[in-house]
């Protein structure tokens, strides 16, 4: 693996999880290892797990973190090929990524999507412009169309937390007031496929993923239904996929409730909007796995740093 | 001693003022002590001593400092019980301490009043909340009513300058063009109620600090008589307490000149605006002990954060 | 050196030509030599390499970096002497300098000039005030009128890519939409000029940089006869200083492409305007050396640093 920017980078998802769970019984095993090592992330968007995880990560490994809030500490950076650059943007990310990989051993980059134009969105410009042009390894923090350090957690945690040899997994829309990405879905349901779990997921009509993603997932439209003997229940909300970005439907039945849910596990991979989303006797319960998952982005992130920094 | 979130926290302000002199006759004598521990400095405002002298402090002692400006950095944070999510804030207080708390082994947060609403203001719902819902040790880096780091400096500073067994202190109000927190003046109170030092406040009829703060203190509306024979004149500006937030008085007359402190040494806090608080011809004189005063912020917030690990 | 702000600064460019390769050959040499002790770097403006390869360099020495975007993070800082500061700035150079210089061995400061005030920019107020108001070194990451790491950088650059003895070294105006500032066309020619090379300008009629500084430098208006058996042509916008700030001549003709530059090396500072500045076949060619360039600062800054470390 040179990059980590899709969960299917992850050649083995069973030995990942058991790696990870060492990495956390003892975080600072390998203190040596990235040793006088920078590791740089570039944030196009806000974050506070990932942010303060990856670097948590990186010291975990001995590394210097340099991060860079992209659009308000340097300048605008240009992705067009041939573009005649008299706009707004003052640097071509061909000379972005390769001067940052001189000053970086690897960089890990945020990039989120617009919303508005799928094809845009899925050609993944930024991560893949990063990818093409750094001379060094280039871990998502969470792109346009995927979130997998968030996927490596959340099969961690899963894996952490199943009572079963196979629990049932339901991974459920729930509303919300802004058109979100759908790059925490995409992931967890690429993660979820190369486990033993039985998957499922619900959504409203107009709301499925992409089905290359999603694949022979059964999909349900009815939430009852499909968290029927749940052991856990992951909740996210997407904008439409079909109708790119629309959000039209905030409907409160699709809401998280403890009744819902049983005795199934919650998971959500934060932030998330309470009493919108889910509601507070669901998050302030025993149910909830939340806090577990993002502690465990710490130990996917240095899980992912850690296979990098032994490949350089 | 689990967080430092007020000069209340303080059991022997003496003790302290001597341990914290030790530390900065040798800053580097603890340079194990917070070795692979991490400090998340969390900024709802801006911050310029605070935030490199509470870094410096961290480095000091062998830390890695995570600095985050939560609102430009991060998401917006819901503090409201029971709220339903549903406009600006995407990420709830419980979450996110919680979260951060896995990531970092010590909080520090500043987070400024409104300045409108008194009762919130005073309720620090920022900082409680915190302290409610991390798992791990808080700091204040200046809240709505409490500026504890700079009050032991302060308190240190004194102690480091003062040339009789009990010396005159006064507070005194000066003008402003903006409405300012009370918090510095109410934790420079606390702390020189703590202190063998004789202690007035001068301040305007309309700008009483909080009673309950102040206690019997005495109070002058009269700037000459309050420093007569003062040691130290500690200037600051804040808004009324009693028509809190009100700022309807800029009265030059209450500027500090040369000619009325005298002997006396000057301290402020910093920032300071020239020849609007203070004259030129006391900051620029050997009277002013501001840059000293801001000197000890390091060894203020070191002893803290060693008093803090010693205990984890 | 006690300061670096200023090409003037070096005493001999040749000697610390060798020195910076020696320590690009072996970046981590000095690792002790800054151990415990903090890098501050203010910027007031944007910057990408300048902020990462500083913080690089940094690291190579050991030191402990510490940034802070002093416009976003900080206070508004006031650089008037006797002014009544009623307005919007909250701190005086005087107290700031002094104080960070309390928390920080040395401070980097970036600083853009106004190009409205030419007066007022050439008294190089805000790096001037820093020397005179901090107690530590301060050095310069690109000030109203120089920016001496990157003249460094690229002496470094043309000396490790000379094939001759004595090369031609052209310094190129180029085609701009933005007003841009004569830092970098600055302190490449004081770097030129301490050099064994043939150096000349080029640059359209009313586009003459400072005579102060260009001295007895050939000026050519026609980039064609400026450019004939050329080694490097250094390629940098700069708007007019006669008419100061000025941007009446946005000519694509002096655009740099291919067919012009021959076998010349291709050289700019970055960030660069494809195919405004330079057309993608020089930028994608093996003629460029911008991404080598940009290697340099590390070792330019790291240089420097090492050098006031000694000094300390």
């Amino acid at each position: 693996m040179k990059h980590y920017t899709s969960i299917n980078d992850i050649d083995n998802i069973h030995t990942w999880i058991e790696e990870a769970k060492a990495l956390k019984e003892n975080p600072l095993q390998g203190i040596e290892l990235g040793k006088n090592k920078t590791l740089g992330l570039l944030f196009f968007n806000s974050s506070l797990r990932t942010r303060l995880s990856t670097q948590k990560a990186a010291l975990n490994l001995g590394m210097n973190p340099i991060v860079m809030n992209v659009s308000g500490d340097a300048w605008g950076i240009e992705f067009g090929d041939g573009t005649v650059m008299n706009g707004s943007t003052a640097e071509h990310i061909k000379e972005a990524a390769a001067v940052i990989s001189q000053y970086c051993d690897i960089i890990a980059v945020r990039a989120f999507p617009s919303l508005t134009d799928r094809a845009l969105d899925e050609s993944e410009y930024v991560l893949e412009s990063f990818k093409k042009f750094a001379s060094v390894p280039v871990i998502s923090m969470e792109s346009a169309t995927g979130h997998p350090l968030q996927g490596l957690t959340d099969a961690i945690t899963i894996a952490e937390h199943a009572k079963v040899s196979k629990p049932k997994v339901v991974l459920s829309w729930a509303p919300h007031v802004k058109a979100l990405p759908h790059a925490v879905a995409n992931s967890f349901t690429q993660a979820m496929r190369k486990m033993d779990v039985e998957f499922v997921i619900a959504n409203p009509e107009g709301y499925n993923l992409n089905p290359v993603i999603t694949g022979d997932t059964p999909i349900y439209h009815n939430q009852e239904d499909a968290f029927k003997d749940a052991d856990f229940v992951y909740t996210k909300n997407w904008s439409s996929y079909e109708d790119y970005g629309l959000v039209d439907n905030i409907d409160p039945e699709w809401m998280i409730t403890k009744e819902k849910i049983g005795e199934a596990k919650f998971m959500h991979c934060l932030p998330v909007r309470r009493n919108l989303v889910v509601e507070d006797a669901v998050l302030d319960s025993d149910s909830s796995l939340v806090i577990q998952q993002a502690n465990n982005r710490t130990f996917a992130a240095q899980l992912v740093l850690k296979k990098i920094l032994e490949n350089l």
